[in-house]
């Protein structure tokens, strides 16, 4: 048995350092992120996944610890992942991890992972969902995304997943108003946590009203299409407190039914598996073309000296980059 | 003779007519623009290129315009290319030329000519170097393009000539804050326009702090690399009454200079072209995945029903996806 047989059957059999390599090895991308990813792919797509975004100390990190609980106390096994695009920490070390953990740390039903950015581009956008697909084929019931901030990235990371939950706190109008387009499209669920401050009333309402004026259910997109009739519901929670998660864990499962009632559930993934490939295969042929020209500098310079036509060095690196690269063309 | 080479002839014997036609097929894009590269290509590289840009209300135009009067005192002959990433419109038609036109359009020796996107991504950020290429081929001895705003799209358009000059406007201190990561890194030249306003010193003033911050001379990046001994000079400019223009035309020919003598202007050119060719190569890319995923959308269901497995279709598609493309595969 190879040593990644070995660690993969280690992990599906419940080892967490097993698990932990793994993940490692998807992070670190190459050929051993592949690998994993052909044992993943085809025992994947079972488990239910949840992204929760929002601005930074919107009490996140919170909020998925008192869903934890929630989860636990009927039996599931929870897997999630803390994804913070400006952080080069990874493997668990982050302060965030900790804290959360404290509450689950001795619980062999939860397992918390940080995932960060090797510097590669679109790094994490890929990372992530091979990322879920490894912790769905070793078994857990319900897998979280959970990231930082609210940019293009964790956008896109939250787009990964079948309900996206946006956590918003009271007061919040200005930036409801800078991130609206952003956060009203991909969001499945309002939470408005920290509701025991004054304006929380106020801020269910504004988010109410932005989904009456953008009409109701969520926005059809490649990722988020299908579920024309679902309108986000507006939820108050104090994490703290655990109050209102009951009604929060409803509406996740209630946005997960209705996605798999109308079909939709299907399409999403589908397309978010679509937009994974190309991406894949853009950041592929970007490594690649970096690779060539450290490689051959001298098609850069017969191109700047015009001896080499733009569309010509155009044709002839599109022919270059596919297949097995450059060094290996077949 | 082919009715391009008819047309190119017309154009490099002076017919706007028949240099329009060119633009056009150029701003189309594929097969035609591809001709008319492989004709400007080894005629270019000759004509300085200046880059105007900066926020609305600025007053580009009217800068521009005063430019034109100068260098055309001193009988140098200049094609302008506006540049509008969110304007349908193209083919010298908005507004914009008109104002612009008056001052100009008995002249010969001056053309306008705006360019629009077509819609395609990346559209615009390739069609400028190469219409660029098409003026510079055709005789021009100074090429100049002006964009409408400071987005992402008009400070890429912008990093394609030799010499970017930003305009900004006496109380634009909140702007700078917002914006001054990515105009200081792409300004040679700033010009303070309709510097007979109150608060024009301060203005000027702020930007001589953000630039000592940021050390002296260009920050040195793919395109912009080099000329490290170069400060962007920071000029007052009343463009309507032409005050401060023949200053503004000075540093813009001190700024070249200073490349020139450094040698820098060969690797910022390099650079640029290099730059060019890796999006475009993307693009290509792009665009050919797209379509394959419209002729075969069995692989997209393949993929769905986990038959294929991620990096098996990615590699796959990258095989498809190079040389002639997904329908003439040799």
């Amino acid at each position: 048995m190879s040593e990644l047989e070995a660690t993969w059957s280690a992990a599906r059999s419940g080892s967490r350092a097993a698990l932990a390599r793994l993940l490692s090895w998807v992070e670190r991308g190459g050929a051993g992120a592949e690998a994993v990813a052909a044992l993943a792919f085809p025992a994947s797509g079972q488990a239910p996944t949840v992204g929760v975004t929002g601005a930074p100390g919107a009490g996140k990190s919170t909020l998925v610890s008192a869903l934890l609980t929630h989860w636990r106390s009927t039996g599931e096994t929870v897997a999630v992942l803390a994804v913070d695009p400006s952080s080069p920490f990874s493997g668990g070390a982050i302060l965030g991890d900790r804290v959360r953990m404290q509450d689950h740390a001795l619980d062999d039903g939860v397992f918390v992972r940080s995932l960060a950015s090797r510097g590669e581009l679109g790094g994490l956008s890929l990372a992530v969902p091979e990322a879920l697909r490894v912790l769905d084929a070793v078994g857990f019931d319900r897998l979280v995304v959970e990231t930082v901030g609210v940019g293009q990235v964790e956008l896109e990371v939250a787009g990964t997943t079948d309900t996206v939950v946006v956590v918003v706190t009271p007061g919040w109008g200005d930036a409801i108003q800078a991130n609206k387009a952003g956060l009203l499209e991909v969001a499945d669920v309002f939470a408005v946590n920290k509701a025991d401050r004054p304006g929380a009333a106020e801020t269910r309402r504004d988010l109410e009203a932005m989904l009456d004026l953008s009409g109701t259910g969520s926005t059809p997109t490649d990722t988020h299409g299908g579920a024309d009739t679902w309108r986000p519901p507006v939820l108050a929670t104090v994490a703290t407190a655990g109050e209102g998660i009951p009604e929060l864990a409803g509406a996740i499962d209630a946005h997960r039914a209705s996605l798999v009632d109308s079909g939709a559930l299907e399409r999403r993934r589908a397309g978010q598996l679509e937009a994974e490939v190309r991406r894949r295969v853009v950041a592929a042929v970007e490594r690649r073309l970096r690779a060539l020209g450290v490689e051959d500098p001298s098609l850069w310079g017969r191109l700047a000296r015009r001896e080499l036509e733009v569309h010509q060095l155009v044709g002839l690196l599109l022919d270059q980059v596919a297949g097995d690269g450059p060094t290996a063309r077949r």
